[in-house]
């Protein structure tokens, strides 16, 4: 088997660093450029990251076949990391967009059997060929936005056996699809239609059923909450999450998107792994992540999709607060795959800065999955994930906006986008 | 030679309706979308727009030789107008944007040399031959965006030899590039440098010299003025865009940008094709415009790439201004090609229906350059440039944002861009 060998980067963007913790503060800006930099790559992992003149002599003293990629001046950054998605689900809604257009709100929109209801519907009734047809189409258009790995969030199923069809289709995709996905059940996205008047009889369901089916069938490795008023109440959530760890589930919550509700603290109490949204976290909830080391997951897509302001992601990052960015893809508040708009978007309206946004999906992006010890950065050993994207440096990623510079994405040591097409 | 014929879109939005004037209000929200329909070609021209039906009917009456294309459920749209651009310039300014979002101030950097001297300095210092390269990478990325014609502005060289030598590249590149472009004279974008005691002597250059040179080698249709407060006057404005008028040259206004500065009271009153910007027009102005017939074109990239509120386009709208959409392509307010996530941008921030959106792209962006009676619409006898997006409808189009759906674009009748990749 040969070598894969990119070489002549102008900009490795190598992420090389602190990979023991998600990075905070001024690590956020640390992106470990080589200038001038190549990747030799063999089987799935990467044997060789430096510079060209390293790569050379690596080459001079290995007898192996090498195909090689001239970037031709671009950059290479490592494969992009997306911790929240709601990838699997039927349906789209596009027509609710041009409703909220013309002044509907979303209340008047729900009550005529649409929003999250309506996903909740076609996700019920599809078949799980539907679902895995659907969410491909997804996972190509991550794959051409550089995209290597995501996380996915069941919850549009909201019964046993909903939730376990939207699971079981996510680990098939896991295997067959270049995409590597790691699932997390969201039982507790919203009270479905039959249990509106009793959330505690659901939670009841989703503690003494769900979760122990979920586990013993091995379908995910977190567990997620909507934690919000009107939804999932603090002591409901706790309740969900405590009974997930002890089921080996580590715990992420959607926290603190509507109003100030203590998601943020419930996150550090019950030491979940990342507290996703806090467009509206409490200075108490900052400092409480700080402490207890939660991952923020910042979703600004989210907010310009919905017109509402973005996370304060200042003074998440000033406090000592570990941000990572990703798109929430789903059908009603965050219809896109671009990551790299995402990071638009969080230079734009959140002020992060060009570094910042790069580390936010690579490394904490990582960390925010449980993954940093395998992706995340261009290491030796590390698996082979990476992106070249057409710019001279990563500062005109979020410069030249609303384009796709991808060119080549490489996943487990094989080429699976090529100038911007994918490859069967 | 055979005639190129598309069919089965899923939706055909023609855009057909009045034409003789810009559309507003209700206007603005038809688009003539056949379900089911084809569009045949002949040479460079449409011969047929219809249903399915009715283009195998007039295929049978025909002889000549067919050349399918097949959409499979996508859509068909004309090819997207930008109707304001500064396409031809030297240089990237990715290191300003990081600076801003560190928090340096736009006045700090300008007076560090950066900002728009930067790119006149570099546009100055540029051969004819790296001008032109450097904007063939610009009207690639336009016609991978489903952009067939744009205008295209001078006013980064600012002495008569630099404007010209501007104004030639674009008319070497409308001729050579697929791309249309329509060229308007904007010598009056900058006080430059050496004039920045004396606006008025490089005002009477601009009058006295640089028009007739300009209007003598046809090298623009159109003449622009930055009208704003610190820039050009209203008194400056008026005296260039009737000097321009008199030597047969139509005139454009930048108004009302950074403050209610009368720009758009100017563009009535000199009889102005486009009012350009009007983030921060006046009611009065509104009126005026719409009295007027002065179209407003409208640029929320600028908007969102400087973090300002964008223009007020339902205002304009209900008060029966005609409005079209724009990229403002240039390197320091709105690096982007993308007119698609314009139109995001214009339903996002600025509440427009995505039926308004399309026609301020085509009709009314055809409008505003002065070409309704050849493009902007898919009609007998107009110029053959479309658009294929794959989506199924044109309302996902807003709804799947930041991603580039566009399939297939054809220019006077050839196909130009194939699966989403430029035909060499
Ligand atoms: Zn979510
Ligand atoms: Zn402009």
């Amino acid at each position: 088997m040969s070598l894969l060998y990119i070489r002549r980067a102008n900009q490795l963007v190598t992420l090389q660093g602190n990979n023991q913790k998600p990075r905070i503060r001024e690590e956020m800006g640390e992106l470990g450029v080589v200038e001038g930099g190549s990747v030799i790559i063999e089987g799935p992992f990467i044997c060789y990251v430096g510079t060209d003149e390293g790569a050379v002599e690596y080459l001079s003293q290995s007898r192996k076949p090498v195909q090689t990629i001239d970037t031709e001046e671009k950059i290479v950054t490592p494969g992009l990391i997306d911790p929240h998605t709601h990838l699997v689900f039927a349906g789209t809604r596009e027509y609710e967009l041009e409703q909220r257009l013309k002044g509907r709100s979303y209340m008047d929109i729900l009550q005529a059997g649409g929003g999250i209801l309506s996903t909740c519907k076609e996700t019920r009734l599809a078949s799980k060929k539907d679902l895995y047809q659907q969410s491909v189409e997804r996972l190509d258009q991550f794959l051409l936005h550089g995209v290597t790995t995501i996380e996915a969030k069941s919850g549009y199923g909201l019964t046993i056996e909903d939730e376990v069809k939207q699971l079981e289709v996510a680990k098939e995709l896991d295997q067959k699809h270049a995409m590597d996905i790691i699932s997390t059940f969201m039982g507790a996205h919203a009270i479905p239609p039959e249990c509106k008047n009793n959330s505690d009889e659901y939670v009841d369901m989703v503690v003494n059923k769900m979760i122990p089916i979920v586990k013993d069938a091995e379908l995910a490795e977190f567990c997620d909450v909507f934690c919000e008023q009107g939804v999932f109440s603090i002591k409901q959530s706790q309740y969900i999450l405590e009974a997930a760890k002890r089921a080996g589930l580590k715990p992420k919550i959607h926290a603190d998107e509507l109003v100030a509700f203590g998601g943020a603290e419930l996150a550090a109490r019950v030491g979940a792994v990342t507290a996703d949204h806090l467009l509206n976290i409490s200075d108490d909830g900052i400092s409480q992540l700080a402490a207890a080391e939660v991952i923020a997951v910042l979703l600004p897509g989210t907010a310009f999709f919905l017109r509402e302001k973005a996370a304060n992601a200042r003074k998440l990052i000033e406090s000592g607060v570990a941000v990572a960015l990703s798109t929430d893809r789903n059908p009603g508040s965050s219809p896109t795959e671009s990551l790299p708009f995402i990071m638009n978007l969080a230079c734009l309206t959140m002020n992060m800065t060009p570094e910042e946004v790069l580390t936010a999906t690579t490394m904490n992006a990582a960390h925010a999955i449980s993954r940093s010890t395998t992706i995340g950065s261009l290491e030796v050993g590390k698996q082979a994930d990476l992106a070249i994207f057409n710019v001279p440096n990563y500062q005109t990623l979020q410069y030249h906006y609303a384009i796709n510079h991808v060119d080549t994405v490489v996943k487990k040591g094989k080429v699976v986008v090529e100038s911007g097409i994918l490859i069967p």
